[in-house]
């Protein structure tokens, strides 16, 4: 994630970062700068068609949808920023889970188990570490943490690896009920943050393998390029050659919608919009670590 | 479900899916093409109607009710959404809850208690399988695992199957309770995954026979066809016969999006929208096995 | 509420159902006609007004205001729908908690104890039965069910049904802690469906008894009046006698909006519209006799 | 509150009723029409401003800007009215509590002991009623009813009266749990419910003393004011002096919007669209007795 | 955060506030309104183009996307009016935490345990300052009291604060679980409120550290400036240099609905529309101190 002061108007405007859609856009604006200069060419001057041409009329057509192609991209991005803003609550709610969780290892705990408080003050974080790692579907062994003078856990790559960090955890926790070590009631109170692991892994992995239905998809592409090619052939008329900026430009707002909704869509990457997990990750190692 | 990848533009723009509107709604292009070309042909060289016409300033009404229908359209847009996305949620939560009730038996069972682990192992995902199934309603005995080494459990096809596999497992968990296998504490541990079963199951019902209510159904559909049919009878007179793909592409347009809607309304199926349900099931499956 | 095959387009578009915005729009359909007749008959034939007149300009106010009134059907159409669809979440809550009451229950009293089983497969359907009647103002003795070779427990008409019904099963269900049959542990575990049964029952009545702020009723109405009312006098000009379809198909889509709206708004009646109330009514008997 | 059957089109249309914005706004209404007929005059009569005039196209502005002016209106619409509901939501949660507290209460206490019944069957409507008046920055003797047979509790009313109260009703419970008239389960059982009276109040405090942010309010009413002060100049180029109930009529709904939105932002108080919170209140004390 | 009375409306159009947005525009007002004198005075006087000029037509373009400025706004306008209120609920929550608890704690401590009661008295107030004062990025020693007759607490400024001093009551609490003075069925009430500390300090933090995704903000920008720098091309044919107020008003408009969304974005700060928190630490210390 990028971090930016939205104070900062002059910048915004005349710079051009690395994610920002005009970059991406730039190889379609010089094609359709082409297309529309051809077309324009074609019907003022090779064709001559008059001004009163029918053909002009076609963009009566353009102001009626103009509503429809607006509104549906005002939906496509409210779901994908609704995805994006999930993702941040639930990685915010492993945060707090995180927290809790240590607090309350910290203040049950006699005072002289250290080995224990050891175990969640490694394995907490570790699950952060691997929940993002798996999200990337990767698994970047120096990020896990062992646990100082005990025997390492065994984690199997090839399984699903929150899931075996989870039930570490759980099963300590179990294991510590079982010894005495916390009573019956404690137990009921650290049962929100156990299932909250589970809970946060699967909710982050529906927002990444459940895009918008494909047809949404399709539809939206397909009714942004045929509007956007049909626009020159009636809008000539009126404009000649300034149909190319305008063009440029109604495509351009048009597609970075489009184009931003499709990156925030899948926010735990390491585009430029993703969520900045990599941060929350050593934030947790960080305050876990300050209070167990 | 259709896996695609959403940045790939030019796929989607020019390959016609198999889930494609634009194939679905092909033979009506087909009839609204020539019953513009009939109406203008009538217009303008059987009556030979003038182009000051009043019949030509009808377009005024689809200027005004453009707004309507757009707000309209994203309205039923949202609404068959917002279901599609809570089945999907719904699913994750029987996901969640699938785990983490495999999590907490194995981390409270006492380690030699292999049979009843087995019976979780095969249990959970069952009710998954036996949701799936039931929401189709149909029953494929062949998804259903028995349990190895046991008498199998008796399930009457012929009632309501997902409650009867929510009563196994529950009746299974309080036995454990009753034989002391698990405490009182442990029990209320378990509350929250226990419920949520027939929870999903009741929600998933909720969504598959709810559809939007019957007169905006039938509202919608009489307010797209009146106002693309009574379309030629003005705009004929500024467009001359380029009124056919005009006319094409804005029922294209308008009836795509009713269309989307009511495929993904009820996402259970096996529609090209909707949810991959089965392969959240096998996860299930492979993620419990691994678990228990 | 009707049950229909979203899919079957034509059927929609020419049949005229009974909860057709359309029959019961149709009186005013015959007096708007009249009325804009006469308008478009003395401002073109009596009064012979130009058509440069500056009447005509008043229709630039209809096109500046259609936003407005769009939007604010939106509003009123989004608000209503809500309505509708949290009363058939709570209806959704009402199955799950029934379900999950007899699950439970079920499973934890001991096998010999029938009469218990008996009361709770007898008392759960009958709140879902009381609550329906209780929103429709009525009471049905035939639909409540007594307990076989049990004393007919009493209820006062006169006082609040729902809540005497949700008293019972709650009375009964601390009976049986008290005398052993539950334990504590297992208390807890049921206190999420007692509860539901009030939540359930309050959630309603608070919909049904609190409709749209009065000022936004009666807002939208003068709103839509005027709107149409005044309409005919500017587009007479260029519609001519066309002015009549015109101003009626207008008035169709607004105040179907608002007429559905108002319909939906109230979702537990019998209306076409309103929510399958006595079907899920019948569906909570069966499957908890199915469960218990 | 207004009860009101919201089928009666007519009356609502005719009928200018005393939280009508109609009532409110027709002095403004009277100002604006001197206001745009001096305009018109001017332009008209005095300066004889030729209809080619630049002046004219000033109106092209109000065309832009009435998108956004609708959706920004739409905005304060959706806000106002949430907050409005999110109210009801509160004080439904409030009655659902107070029913589940005397059920639940009724079914825990021993046959026999009637003074502690008698002491909830006063104090739940006791809340309901100091915390209507809390809201409404009063404090109301008559309505606080006294536990008959004991000594008056003591309520400071210098301090924060629902909390006292909510406090009461917490100690008490406690009180029976150490007295044994409870089980330590059964304490558990009540906890959402005790909670639940300081969290309706919070919420309701919340509500009330939480406007649409500063900027927004003034920005709004900046918008509204300088959009339809600036409209006679343009338009009367085309209106001549109907744009004086032009004019009116979108000032009319423009500021209706904002005045509504006005009104139910704040909704405890006694105005004719707020809550039915009395209604509430007495409600709750009538169930609360049938139920003790 | 402003105390206003929303219905004063002529005091807000002609006043011009401290937080006014037409105060913080008003250079760019400037700017702008000599940008547009120097394009009409080079178009018309200069250059002397005809009104039939195609560049005239360029205002096309602003016509069609005048719908998506104006719906993108709104989203930018929903987002940032939803973080300020779901920050607002968040401290709501902390608000109701800080009253349970200190009900709570009030009623389960003996009668003569006054040591304890003032712990509390004195940290829950201190959590929430101490949350204030981190969101600010601050330590104010003089706002957080000591415990009196105690040795005070040791905080670790350079550490998180509010993990600090959430852990010192969780740990206070366990400490009276293990000593007895509460059981272990009222831990279990206590639970919530624990957990509520962390929350609320976790969700304050997301608020604060997730703006808008970065392409967002960039586009908006960039939109409105194209937008508005190419508005008085086409638009001078029509108005002459009455496009210096038009422009100036359609900035305004436009450039102040993200001016304001910017602000409430970050709503823990001191400017004129951020939330109050000050206010509720204040009166979460007050009314704490009524309660114990």
């Amino acid at each position: 994630m990028i971090n930016y002061n939205p104070k900062e108007w002059f910048t915004f405007i005349f710079r051009i970062h690395k994610a920002d859609t005009v970059r991406k856009l730039f190889p379609m604006f010089v094609a359709l700068s082409i297309y529309s200069a051809i077309i324009a060419w074609l019907e003022l001057e090779v064709w001559k068609l008059s001004s009163n041409s029918e053909l002009k009329n076609i963009s009566l057509m353009h102001g009626l949808l103009g509503f429809v192609i607006s509104l549906l991209l005002v939906f496509r991005t409210n779901t994908a920023y609704d995805r994006w803003w999930e993702g941040r609550r639930q990685w915010g709610a492993l945060v707090n889970s995180s927290r809790n969780l240590a607090i309350k290892i910290q203040a049950m705990l006699p005072a002289n188990n250290t080995a224990d408080r050891l175990f969640f003050k490694v394995m907490i974080p570790n699950f952060a570490y691997g929940l993002k790692n798996h999200l990337r579907k990767t698994y970047i062994h120096d990020e896990m943490e062992a646990i100082p003078g005990q025997e390492p856990l065994h984690t199997d790559i090839g399984k699903h690896v929150p899931n075996q960090l989870a039930q570490q955890i759980t099963s300590k926790t179990m294991e510590l009920y079982r010894s005495g070590q916390i009573t019956g009631d404690q137990l009921i109170l650290l049962n929100t943050e156990l299932q909250s692991f589970a809970d946060v892994c699967g909710a982050c992995e529906r927002i990444k393998n459940t895009p918008i239905p494909f047809s949404y998809s399709v539809f939206i592409k397909k009714f942004i390029f045929f509007y956007v090619m049909s626009m020159p052939f009636g809008y000539v008329f009126s404009l000649g050659y300034l149909i190319i900026p305008m063009i440029v430009f109604i495509f351009f707002v048009l597609a970075s919608l489009e184009l931003i909704a499709e990156e925030i869509e899948d926010p735990f990457g390491k585009d430029a919009n993703d969520l900045p997990v990599d941060t929350i990750c050593s934030n947790i190692r960080l305050h876990v670590s300050e209070l167990l």
